[in-house]
């Protein structure tokens, strides 16, 4: 008995909760658990579920693909581990976190490398065993530079990267690769303080709260799909580096809860929205 | 066409989303939002849908009882304004709340009387023309107190009966009129400080947070299943009084959330526990 | 025996706290609380203080004056119930719940009216027994409005004007009669989703948090001293008429915290920001 | 130019702030940051200051001491790096935590020990080179246990000694050796779930919060003064295995902030509460 996570979403009709259970029935699959959502905005429906059987996947998804509307996008995927790289640049909260739960043997993933453009990282990398690619940026433009990222990563066949504080915006080229795969970590409640330093523009407008948004990266910075958010409030004995120092606490955990989500396969990406489930 | 609300629970067995939408997609009914969860501890199931379209209620309830486990509880219900008593003391915060709400037409529900063991709250129901009955307890044993109390609520059939800082304690021969029927808001964050006075039991143990609990009454003081608990932070400036005025806000969006949860039928009772949909 | 609020602010210099309990102690004045915070990108000093004791106020501050740097701002008010009146709209949550506390004596002001531009809370007021006042905007130019509303203002003797979801800019000729004494409630957690319809926006952005504002207004919209925020967590089932929903429970109680900390005299505005104790 | 923290509590009496700010000035240091609270209920006073300036200690302090109550507590230390030890048992995400704290540079504590009575941790010990001690409590009474990690800690001058998730209960013989000095993190928000497993008590009480508290150590298990708490909301998909997971993000802040405003000597004890400047 093995278990698979199932995902759906296609046009919304009548009956397809009916079609769905109706397959998995035929194929004598259990439903653990299920999830839909209906966006009556856009007649756009979500389905997940975890199953748990035997099966032989493709045939399972062609019966399922001739039940549903054209052009539905099913996406189905044992329950499994799953490969991903990080990213960063000085800051080693975020990575540490992630490296400290891949450790305990907590975390649904093979961290397979971590990348950044400086050297600072590097000790922690190899205190847990992860492969750590220096790439500088200096001298390089920045197509040049974000070629360079794409060759060590075009060893690795990952399911995500996680950009954990990588502090270098990337160009609509190189997100191209990684469309819904790649996950950013930015120190604010977006939309508030979007770009350079949010916390200095927090201090600024003199906030009573600070946050931190995860999110999968799009053509526009801090704009993409967002996919956890947390506050902590503050007052105003706090400086901008006050703020930082608290922040770090909120940006570790809301992309730690980010990646489990995406790890679980319970994210669907809808327009610039998701949807968890 | 109409909406309905469908509840059911009952025994797990494989299939049981393929029974139900099978049964709904031949009453052509439209699922237009669904939950289940299953407690693999006790093989339960438990499933809530919105359904639109037109039906005749027991031929529906008929078929879908052929089809599930016996015992299976099933409850239909067209969306509409549920039936509610409040019953309060003195304070009139988590009281006036809801008339507020029901004032300015955000409560689905229908207030039909106020009930309580003092006047202090009349004036207040008085400027919302609901009904208001003082039952004092002064001289009377507590049964033929609650003799009185439901002399009163035997006028009215009633959905939810919402003990809105109703500050006695009920007894089990009261509570079995309304099982799973009856909301209380306690003070605390259950399961700490329970019973008198959690305020100063909260200022005497120094905590950094107070909360409410909105929960279902059985028969042990404040043991019944939650349904929703928020807190707040505190500091050591705060005297009891200063929390219990603090902590007020948080009392009443609990019960406030509570009640809506109860009043849209998103609420099963499993066991001593609450699934919320 | 009485109790006084003293706050200062100036520049900052060495020995400022000795001379100001120095002079204290010279009254014979005791003090139950104190507390001060030093800005120190503009070297500029806050204190305030509660005193208990009998004075003569003006001689009291006198011989603080001559203590303290020039320019010094020395605010001395015995504590007593403030007067407030609110300006609302059509929506009657926040004013409603400020109507409530004041009902039950919670409220450290004297509610002397209400003013709308539409009739929609009369009713509310009414029930209080709280003057209200009905100043449409129609038909009148943004100047002829602010001109009628300043008329009715001109009664009374008001320490604070609370915009208690008054859905109208108030140009800066209005604002500049109640500086640092208006306080506003916007229903973003600012400086996310400024304007108007903020939830529309939030629903549009796909955040996983909403909350609420409440801050001085000046002349730029939405962009005066933060007084108090919050936010709630949400996810993809709410469309922006849930959130509203969900959020009015925020925004009340957020402009209900910022009102007790302005009747309580708790507030400095440093330059666009709040200093609260 | 230096910076101190000076601590007083006291006898409450008229005009102490004064002598204090007085002595302050004549030693011409400048207060960079002042707080005081007074308890009513015992007459208390607590006062904390951050200082700047150059001074003799011994004759700062002897100066104070006589202008203050008698039996007044007065504590002046440059602010400084200091020294502690963890002591865990299994798990690994609290003493994680501060050591990737510690590692890059955020914590204001010199790490000279970990202490466990299990081997698991001593791995992550080693990968950040700090001294690992196993003290198995295997065929050991609890008394002889205790002698030989209080033996190991005789080795080191410690400021606080950090129970990460130790897991065995302390005795009140090797609790008083280090009293207001071990923070213990537990894992529920006390008082609720003292004791053993609470994240299973909050699974079968069917909470709606889970959470975690830092506090002192006295003799009472999970009674001592608490520091810090909070809370995550969850719902009824967790079983206990998922809120401990979840729990751990909690678990980790909360220590990590009690033990920041420990090392900044930020908290006084004042009988069974804190009181955090």
């Amino acid at each position: 008995m093995k278990e698979y996570i199932l995902k759906i979403d296609c046009k919304d009709e009548q009956g397809l909760i009916y079609r769905i259970a109706d397959v998995v029935f035929k194929y004598q699959l259990n439903i653990i658990k299920n999830d839909e959502f209906v966006d009556a905005q856009f007649q756009k429906f979500f389905f997940r579920a975890k199953l748990s059987g035997t099966m032989d996947k493709e045939a399972f998804k062609g019966t399922l693909k001739a039940m549903l509307p054209n052009n539905a996008n099913i996406y189905l995927s044992k329950v499994a581990k799953k490969n991903i790289v990080l990213m960063g640049t000085k800051e080693s909260h975020c990575i540490g976190d992630i490296l400290l739960k891949h450790y305990s043997n907590e975390l649904e993933a093979n961290i397979l490398a971590i990348i950044s453009n400086y050297d600072d990282l590097g000790s922690l990398a190899q205190k847990f065993d992860i492969p750590y690619y220096h790439v500088s940026h200096e001298d390089l433009k920045r197509e040049e530079h974000e070629e360079e990222i794409l060759k060590v990563l075009s060893k690795y066949e990952i399911d995500f990267l996680v950009l954990a504080k990588y502090m270098r915006i990337l160009s609509p080229d190189f997100v191209k690769h990684y469309k819904n795969k790649m996950i950013n970590i930015h120190h604010s409640f977006l939309p508030a303080f979007i770009g350079a330093n949010p916390y200095k523009q927090a201090y600024s407008r003199g906030v009573k709260i600070i946050g931190a948004t995860a999110h999968f990266v799009n053509d526009d910075l801090d704009e993409g799909p967002i996919i956890s958010q947390d506050v902590i409030h503050i007052d105003h004995t706090l400086g901008w580096k006050e703020m930082q120092k608290a922040g770090r606490n909120v940006e570790k955990v809301v992309l730690s809860n980010a990646l489990d989500l995406a790890l679980e396969d319970r994210i669907f990406v809808n327009q610039n929205k998701t949807i968890i489930f």
